[in-house]
């Protein structure tokens, strides 16, 4: 059988997460956040009152897209492989002209119809899966659309006060620190497939991502957090290179597993996995090995990034996982 | 080999003779008009310039929920089968909500998007029959948005007075007499694939439908009307049971005949069929025969509507053209 693996996360970190997988693995899910407010997201969110679909439809089109997709399908039927680039691009595709409809991706907008016409965005998502012939699945984080709420300073002439920011483009752009975000409601109901597939899950990916508003909230949901704690996968934990501007700025890699540690204190991982260009040697590796090991983690460094860039190369990740599974 | 059916129309009339024809043949090809200017389709063509999508959505919704389609998957791929009418189902979902997406079908906004992408109508429409497994294809009769534009009379206090009203809504509401219809631009370029499809022909249908805007049309594009004339397919015409409220109101059976010829008196067909109760016996039945005549026809009398409407009855479409090509 072939390992079974399960990516938390949120928009273009998760999109790598998934195309890293996709090296080691046909049986990918991708359980992803539904708090985003902006853009396509926040405008379909609003008008048809289901789940902001733009994470969701990100995650389809890297299952779709991912290169070790492509090259299986490439093996066995190569029209497939070209219509999964195709359809993934279609996907992908934000409508033009100067009207309403500018802006929003083909797949945000079958989505939420999808999901308008069924009622259920997990039958709406394996929907999808099934038309496109997608390996692998894609899960909301809960079934409900949430919002994203953060205690933030610096908005204040007292530095220490402390202002509560509401929705996700507002406190992924807030000039203050992020201190504490909260989803509302509050203790959201999981996603029942999203719990069952980290239960039989051979290995759960949480980030790199929007820390704040892609990865953090996936410990906030009480039946997902109880299911990373009791699976017997093996959990890891992709810490960004650099700093996010705005959720982020000036975060050290250390930092941003305080915060993560904060918010979710029972949360446990195997492995702490950073780019080695982002921390520095000596005494703060040191640091950052107690922080890893306040999550009962061992801290992995491993050279992620594609050079010159803030981004993980997917094929990097893919190898730094293959050996800690091995 | 199986038969090579061709349908031309739009609308509701040509999805009504897609689901007929499919009773006879899985080797189905629309060619549907391109000039509708409202609702969706309309708003779709200003914001992003394609042709407007309503009519071939329709078209490809027709040709996947055929009960004769769907049977036909129930035998070799139930899973298949019910896939068919749930995307059906979709592809014809408007959008509900409060805001600028109510009312879009879920198909036009993709098939804007795929158009938009590939910047070609006729590889957009394959690449969704490839998508969803459509048996059969669907062409658009140019490939560029057309306008409709009509001579009306009865719009001034001098009933003799004709005015140019223009669009396809506009046509279809006036509450003056349409004399003509023409498009605009004046002489399309055809299609390249539907002449092909019609040159390739067993049987080409043209109606029933919206007679100004959705059948007429098919005759104002030169390369098409050549490729008709030209076909060695059987060409069946299909008169509307009832007049369309708005463009065809108060006319008979036989005006809507003399209408079409004055349109493109070099047009010949095979057969003209209409349904017994919408045409008299005796002597207005002979004028009818003169009417069909004048295209070369010979008239087919058959009971042809769903009891106590104005709409074909598929299955008796279907019968009626099994007993005209046996």
């Amino acid at each position: 059988m072939s390992l079974r693996a399960v990516a938390l996360g949120g928009g273009h970190g998760l999109f790598n997460t998934l195309t890293a997988l996709r090296y080691l693995t046909p049986d990918v899910t991708a359980v992803v956040t539904v708090a985003d407010d902006g853009g396509s997201s926040g405008r379909l969110r609003n008008e048809l009152g289901g789940v902001p679909p733009g994470d969701l439809r990100m995650a389809l089109a890297a299952l779709m897209a991912a290169p070790a997709a492509v090259a299986d399908l490439e093996k066995t039927d190569p029209k497939a492989a070209l219509a999964h680039k195709r359809w993934s691009r279609i996907l992908q595709h934000r409508l033009g002209g100067y009207g309403a409809l500018a802006g929003h991706p083909v797949g945000n907008l079958m989505l939420a119809g999808v999901e308008e016409l069924t009622g259920d965005i997990v039958e709406a998502l394996d929907a999808m899966v099934d038309l496109f012939g997608i390996s692998g699945r894609v899960l909301p984080m809960a079934v409900e659309p949430l919002i994203i709420e953060a205690d933030v300073t610096g908005l204040e002439s007292d530095p220490r006060m402390s202002r509560v920011i509401r929705g996700q483009v507002a406190v992924a752009t807030t000039p203050g620190k992020v201190r504490r975000v909260r989803v509302l409601p509050v203790a959201p109901d999981s996603c029942r497939e999203a719990v069952e597939a980290i239960g039989a899950a051979d290995v759960v990916t949480l980030g790199p991502g929007s820390w704040f508003s892609s990865v953090i909230p996936h410990v906030l949901v009480p039946g997902q957090l109880d299911a990373l704690r009791r699976t017997a996968a093996r959990k890891v934990l992709f810490v960004n290179l650099a700093n996010e501007p705005g959720e982020t700025t000036g975060f050290s890699v250390e930092r941003h597993l305080h915060v993560l540690h904060a918010h979710a204190d029972t949360f446990g991982v195997d492995d702490v996995i950073v780019d080695a260009a982002s921390v520095p040697a000596g005494a703060e590796r040191d640091h950052l090995e107690r922080a890893a090991a306040a999550f009962g983690a061992r801290l992995v460094v491993a050279d992620l990034a594609v050079p010159g860039t803030h981004e993980h190369d997917p094929r990097k990740a893919a190898e730094t996982m293959a050996r800690l599974l091995s």
